[in-house]
C-alpha cells in the first residue's frame, strides 16, 4: 500500500462504551500495514496543539492489551470538545498543526467523533488541499446519539441503546413490585438534546414503557396529564421514557419550564431542573399521583458492563477501515455503515465526503413515531434490534471490571 | 423430617438483585423435602391478607425456570411495605392470618426482608407461641443496606456493592476524559439513609473516589469545601461518593438544607433536592468550579446485569436453609451468615432469635471510617471485597436480559 510515514489517532467529544474498539481497530490495521509509529493524541486536537502525543506501542503492547482496550469505557486517549477556528484569519493555528504533523512525520490523521468532531477532519483536509499538503485525514464515526448523517447508524449507539433497554426493564420490574397497593409514575430521562434515537431505545426491552416522548415531536403537557390519568385508571405502575430535549409547540425546552418561575437553588441561583424532575412535579400537582424521576445520566455512554457485541465489532471495523482507507490515499472522508440486510443482519462499509457529514444532525424519521407522538413504531424496533445484539463480557478481577489505562 | 403440611413464602420491603435467589433456594428445599404445596404470597403479607396466594409449582416448573428466576431482579412474587399492628387490640388481624394459614394447611411460613420485615416474623411467631399454634415462622435476610444485625452481612448487599463499585469506576473514567483542560467535580449520591455500607462500596473499584462520606459521621460543609479547593489544586477531575443520609452536627440531614431556604418547585411546593444536587450547587457557589450530581437511584437494587455470584449463592442458601430449619421445627428465627475465614473465603450459616434482629439497625463500625471522616479504611475493603466476587451472566435474548415473570 506504500506506507509513507506515521499515523496519529485522536478521540473527540463525549465518549461511548465502544469508542476504544475503534482505536483498537486502527492500531491493528496500522501494525498490519507496517506503519512505524502509531501515535495517539492525548486529549484530542486540543492536546495535539500542545504537542501532547503518545506512542501507542508503549501502551497497547499485545493481543491481551487489545482485548482489554476493547473493554475499556471512556476515551482511552482522553478527549476534548475543541472546535478548530475557521481557516481564514486563523492560519497560525493550522500552520502549527501541520508543523507538528511534519515534525513527527505523520502522514495519516484519524479522528474519532460525532458531527462536531467531523468538522476537525473537514477543516484539516480542506487546509491540506488548499496548501498541497500530502497528509490524509479520515473520520471514524462515534456518538451515542446516532445523529450522524449518511451512515445507517453510528458506533456507540447500539451499546447505549442496549444499556437503556436493559436498565429501563429493570427499573420497571422494580417499580411494579408493590402491585395494586401503590400507584406511582416513574419518569426516566434519557439523553438526546435534538434527536430521539436514545429515548426510542426504551421500546427495545421486553417490558415496554407506557409512553415514549422524543424531541422530534412537540410535547403537549395537557395531553400528557390526560394520558397519565387515563393510564392510572387501569395500571398501578406507569413508566414514561422522555428525552431531555423535548420541546413545547412554541419552541421552548420543557426542562426550561422548571426554571421559568422564580425557582432558585439554595444559593439564589436560577436552577435548571431536568425535564424528568419537572414532569414528575407536574404529575403530582395535577393528579396527586406519586411520581418520581430517574436520570440515566453518564452511565448511558460509559457502561462498559453492558456492551453490544455488534456495536463493538462495528466500531472496531470502522477504526480499522479508516486506517486502511487513509493508507490507500483517501482523505476528507468518514467511514459509513450500510445495512445490506436486516435479517440476517449483514452490513457493508464505505466512506463518504466529510463535507456532507460535519455539523449535520440526523433525526428519527417522523414515520417511525406513532401519530399521537407518544411511542415509536415497529419500523424503529426492526431498525434498532440488530444493533443491540450480542454481548462482550467484561474481564472481572477483584469483583469489578478491569480496564486498560494510560498510566 | 416429618413434613406436616404446606409452605408459603413472602417477599417484603425494597427488592434486591438477588432476592429471587432466596426464593429459588426455598422452592428447591421444599421440593426436596416433599412438601406438597409451595405457595407464594402475592405482594407479601399485604396480599396474603387479601388471600392473594400463588401456587409456585405453576410458575417455577423446572431447573430452567430456577435458573431464570435467579437472574430475575425485583420481587418475583411482588413485595409490600406493610407492618403488622401490635397484637394487643388487633387480634382480628392475627386471627385472619391464622385462619388463612389453616385453610391452606400452611405449616411453614418464610418471610424474606430486612429489619422492618423481620418484625412480621417476630409478631407471627409470638402470636403462634401465645396461642399454641403449630406453624413455624422463619426469616430470610435480604437488604441492599446491609444493616441487619447479628449476620456478618446480608444477601443483597454484595450485588448492590458490586454495581456501585462498577458504575462509579465507569463514571470516573468518563469524568476524567478531558484531562487538564476541564476541572469538574462529580458528586455521586448513593442510597443509605442511616447506614453507610452502600456508600462505602465506592472504595471497592480500582479507581477510587477522592472523598467518601457516610452517615455514621457528621458532615462539615466548610471542611468539605476546603478539601475540594485543595484537591482542585492538583486534580482536574474530582469524584465524591456521598450517602443520601449524611447529617450535620446539629442532626439535620444535609439534603434538607437544599430546601431550608424558600426553595419551591415550579408549582410552588417546597422541594427536597437530593444531597448530591445540593452539594454540587454548594461547590459552584463557594469555589466557582463546575460541579454536577449523579444519583444511582433504583438501579442500585435492581441491576440484575451486575450481580455478585457470592451474594447470589448466599441468598440461595439462606432461602434453602430457612425452609430446612422450618421443616426441622425451628420458628421465630432468621438465617444468619458467619464468615469463618476471609482468605480463603469460607462461611457457615446459622439462625438467630428474631427478637434480637427485628427493627435493629447495624451501622458501619467507626473504626472502619478514617479519622477525618472522609474515607473508609482497609478493614472495610477486606470485609467487603469477598462479597462482590464472581459474576452471574444474564441470559440475553433479543439483546436484553431475560427474566421470569408471574404472568
Amino acid at each position: 500500500m506504500g506506507i509513507k510515514g506515521n499515523i496519529i489517532y485522536g478521540q473527540s467529544g463525549g465518549p461511548t462504551a465502544v469508542i476504544n474498539s475503534s482505536l483498537a481497530g486502527a492500531i491493528e490495521a496500522s501494525k498490519e500495514a507496517g506503519v512505524k509509529k502509531i501515535y495517539g493524541m492525548h486529549y484530542g486536537i486540543e492536546g495535539f496543539l500542545h504537542e501532547d502525543i503518545i506512542d501507542l506501542r508503549d501502551h497497547v503492547k499485545d493481543a491481551a492489551d487489545i482485548s482489554l482496550l476493547r473493554r475499556t469505557p471512556s476515551a482511552f486517549l482522553g478527549s476534548c470538545r475543541y472546535k478548530l477556528p475557521k481557516i481564514e484569519g486563523n492560519e497560525d493555528v493550522y500552520e502549527k498543526i501541520f508543523e507538528i504533523l511534519e515534525k513527527y512525520d505523520i502522514q495519516y490523521f484519524l479522528y474519532n467523533g460525532g458531527n462536531d468532531s467531523m468538522d476537525t477532519v473537514k477543516m484539516l483536509s480542506d487546509y491540506a488541499r488548499m496548501h498541497n499538503k500530502p497528509q490524509k485525514f479520515m473520520g471514524v464515526p462515534k456518538t451515542i446519539d446516532n445523529d450522524l448523517p449518511v451512515t445507517d447508524h453510528c458506533p456507540g449507539y447500539g451499546s447505549a441503546a442496549k444499556y437503556i433497554a436493559t436498565s429501563l426493564k429493570e427499573i420497571m420490574v422494580d417499580s411494579d413490585c408493590y402491585g395494586p397497593y401503590r400507584t406511582s409514575v416513574c419518569i426516566v430521562e434519557i439523553m438526546g438534546r435534538h434527536a430521539g434515537w436514545l429515548t426510542a431505545a426504551a421500546a427495545l426491552g421486553n417490558n415496554k414503557p407506557d409512553l415514549i416522548y422524543l424531541p422530534e415531536v412537540n410535547f403537549d403537557p395537557d395531553d400528557f396529564i390526560k394520558r397519565i390519568k387515563k393510564l392510572a385508571e387501569t395500571k398501578s405502575s406507569i413508566t414514561v421514557a422522555v428525552s431531555e430535549g423535548i420541546k413545547l409547540e412554541d419552541g421552548r425546552f420543557v426542562c426550561e419550564l422548571g426554571s421559568s418561575s422564580d425557582k432558585l437553588d439554595a444559593f439564589g441561583h436560577k436552577q435548571l431542573s431536568g425535564v424528568g424532575t419537572y414532569l414528575a412535579a407536574l404529575i403530582s400537582d395535577k393528579t396527586g399521583i406519586k411520581a418520581r424521576a430517574i436520570e440515566f445520566s453518564t452511565l448511558q455512554r460509559c457502561a462498559s458492563h453492558v456492551v453490544s457485541r455488534t456495536d463493538a465489532d462495528e466500531a472496531y471495523n470502522a477504526g480499522y477501515l479508516a486506517a486502511k482507507k487513509a493508507f490507500e490515499g483517501c482523505t476528507g472522508s468518514m467511514i459509513t455503515i450500510k445495512v445490506e440486510s436486516r435479517a440476517p443482519y449483514l452490513v457493508s462499509y464505505s466512506n463518504f465526503d466529510i463535507h456532507e457529514i460535519a455539523n449535520v444532525e440526523r433525526k428519527v424519521p417522523l414515520e417511525w413515531i406513532t401519530e399521537d407522538g407518544t411511542y415509536v413504531s415497529d419500523e424503529f424496533i426492526a431498525y434498532a434490534r440488530p444493533l443491540i445484539m450480542g454481548e462482550i463480557e467484561p474481564y472481572y478481577s477483584e469483583g469489578v471490571p478491569q480496564h486498560l489505562s494510560l498510566k
